[in-house]
C-alpha cells in the first residue's frame, strides 16, 4: 500500500493528533538514498506509525547555495517509501510552510557558530526553525536523524532539550557507498572523476583514526596529514576540525569518543563527512 | 480541593500527555490579581483541565529591570487558584527551566522592534522562548492571555501561527480597578499618591476615544493631547503610539479597531495600558 501523501499542515496535525500508537518521524529534503532509508527502517522498528517529510527548506540555504538545483524526484521517493511501508509522507509547499508575513525564528547559540556554521550563516537557524515547525505538525514520539550531519544532530538535540520538546531525537549511523563515500543527495552533482576525488574525504578520516591508533593524539599533526591527503586530489578544504562531540569546540589532543569533521569542495559541490575516533 | 503543585518538567509533561479532555492554560508570573483570575475563569469555561503556571521568567527582564523585586506570594496564589478549582499549578525553578548550558531562543521579527520592544531589548525574545517551553511542557489546547499586554499577545499569536503550535491562543479583555487603573502585579510598587497619578494613563486613553468620537482622527493631535494630560500629573512617558492592531505599525489617522498604547513611568514603576478605538 502506498503511503498517504499529506500536503496541508492542518490535515497532518489532525492525523498526527489522532494516533494512539507511537509516531516515528524522519525529516528529509527528498531525493532519498540508503542513508535516509536506514533512518526509515529504524523508525519502522521503533514506532507504530512512520511519517517521512519531504521538503526542500529554503530557509536553510544561503543566497549563493544550491536551492534551485537541489535534486528532486517525488515519484521515486514515494516508491522507495512504499517499499518500506511508510504510513504518511508530509509534502508541503513553500506557501504552506512560510506564508507571507512569516516572522519567527528559532536559534541555538555557540554550537551553530563553528564548523559548517562559519561558512553557512543562518543555515542552522533555518534547520532549527523548520524542525520546530515539523515537530509541532507531526507530533512525533521519536525523530530519526543521521550522524552524517553530525553538527545538525548536536544542534537539534540541544534545541529539543532546551525547548522541552517531548520528542526523543535519535542519531543513527552514517551510511557509505561501497567505495566509502558518505551517502548524500548532493553526490548526484559529482562527475565520475569527481566521485573518485571525493573518496579522499573518507580516506582522510580513516587516516586520522589510524594515526590515533598508532599513538599520535596531536590535533594539529593529524589535521595537517589529512589536509595533504585531500589537497593531493584537488579537493578545496572548507574546514577540517577535531572537536569535543558535545560542545563541538576544537580540542588540541584527540581522545576516544572525539569527532573529526570536515567539509570539502569537490568542484562546486560542498561535501561533508565525519568519524568518531575509537581505540 | 487544592490544585496539585508540579515543580518538575518531566512530571508536568507526563500529566499533560495523559489528559483525554481539553487542557486550558494560563501562563503567569504569579502575584495574581483579578486580571489573571478572569483568564482562569475563561479557561475553566472552555476546558476540562486547567493548568496555571507561576514562573517569574528571568529571560524577559533586562539587567536594570525589577526581576529581584518582582512581587511573589505563592501561598496566596494557591488559595486564589484553589477557589477557582484550578487542577494544576506548574511552579518550576530557574534551574529546571534554564539549566547550565542553555542555548536556544525563539524570536519574532518586526512586531518586537516597536512599542515596548524599543525600551526593553530582548524582553520579547524572553517571552516567546518561555512560552514555547511552557506550551511544550503543558501541551494546552487553549492558552489564555490578557489584552493588557497587547503587544505580547500579538507577538505570541504570530509565533504560534508561524511555528505551527497546535494551541489556540485566546486574548481576553483588560481588567481595571474600580478607579480605572489597569490591573498589574506592578501596581503594588505604587504609593497612594502614585496610584492617583497613574490614573492619568487610563484617562488619556479615554480622551483619545472621546476625541475620535468627536471627529478628530489625526494621530499626532491626539497623542499630543494625551501627552499633556499625562505630563500634567508628573508621569514620564516612555511612548504613546496609535497603531494598526495586526502589524503594530504606527498609523497617521485613527480608524475603528485601531489601538492606542502607552508606557509611562510613575516614579520608578513602568506601567502600560491600551485601548481599542471604537465608534
Amino acid at each position: 500500500m502506498k503511503p498517504v501523501i499529506v500536503r496541508s499542515i492542518a490535515e497532518m496535525q489532525k492525523i498526527s493528533r489522532q494516533q494512539i500508537g507511537k509516531i516515528g518521524f524522519v525529516p528529509t529534503m527528498g531525493y532519498l538514498h540508503d542513508g535516509h532509508l536506514s533512518l526509515v527502517k529504524e523508525a519502522k522498528k521503533r514506532s507504530d506509525i512512520v511519517v517521512v517529510s519531504i521538503y526542500v527548506n529554503p530557509a536553510q540555504f544561503g543566497p549563493s547555495e544550491d536551492l534551485s538545483n537541489y535534486p528532486r524526484d517525488l515519484n521515486r521517493d514515494v516508491d522507495l517509501l512504499a517499499d518500506l511501508r511508510v504510513n504518511y509522507i508530509f509534502f508541503p509547499s513553500n506557501e504552506e510552510m512560510y506564508p507571507d508575513n512569516y516572522k519567527t525564528w528559532v536559534s541555538v547559540e555557540d554550537l551553530t557558530d563553528v564548523l559548517c556554521g562559519k561558512s553557512r550563516p543562518n543555515h542552522f537557524r533555518g534547520v532549527t526553525t523548520i524542525v520546530t515547525k515539523l515537530m509541532n505538525i507531526v507530533n512525533p514520539d521519536f525523530m530519526f536523524m543521521g550522524e552524517k550531519d553530525f553538527q545538525q544532530l548536536a544542534v537539534l538535540k540541544q534545541m529539543g532539550n532546551d525547548l522541552n520538546f517531548p520528542t526523543e531525537i535519535i542519531g543513527c549511523p552514517l551510511i557509505r557507498e561501497e567505495d566509502g563515500l558518505a551517502m548524500s543527495s548532493r553526490n548526484k552533482y559529482l562527475s565520475e572523476e569527481q566521485h573518485k576525488q571525493a573518496l579522499a574525504l573518507n580516506k582522510s578520516l580513516i587516516l586520522a583514526q589510524k594515526l590515533f591508533s598508532s599513538g599520535i593524539d596531536n590535533s594539529e599533526i593529524i589535521i595537517e596529514r589529512m589536509r595533504k591527503l585531500i589537497e593531493h586530489t584537488d579537493g578545496k578544504i572548507d574546514y577540517i576540525e577535531i572537536v569535543d562531540p558535545d560542545s563541538l569546540q576544537s580540542i588540541d589532543k584527540l581522545f576516544k569518543g572525539c569527532r573529526v569533521l570536515l567539509a570539502v569542495y569537490i568542484g562546486k559541490t560542498r561535501l561533508i563527512d565525519n568519524i568518531e575516533i575509537t581505540d
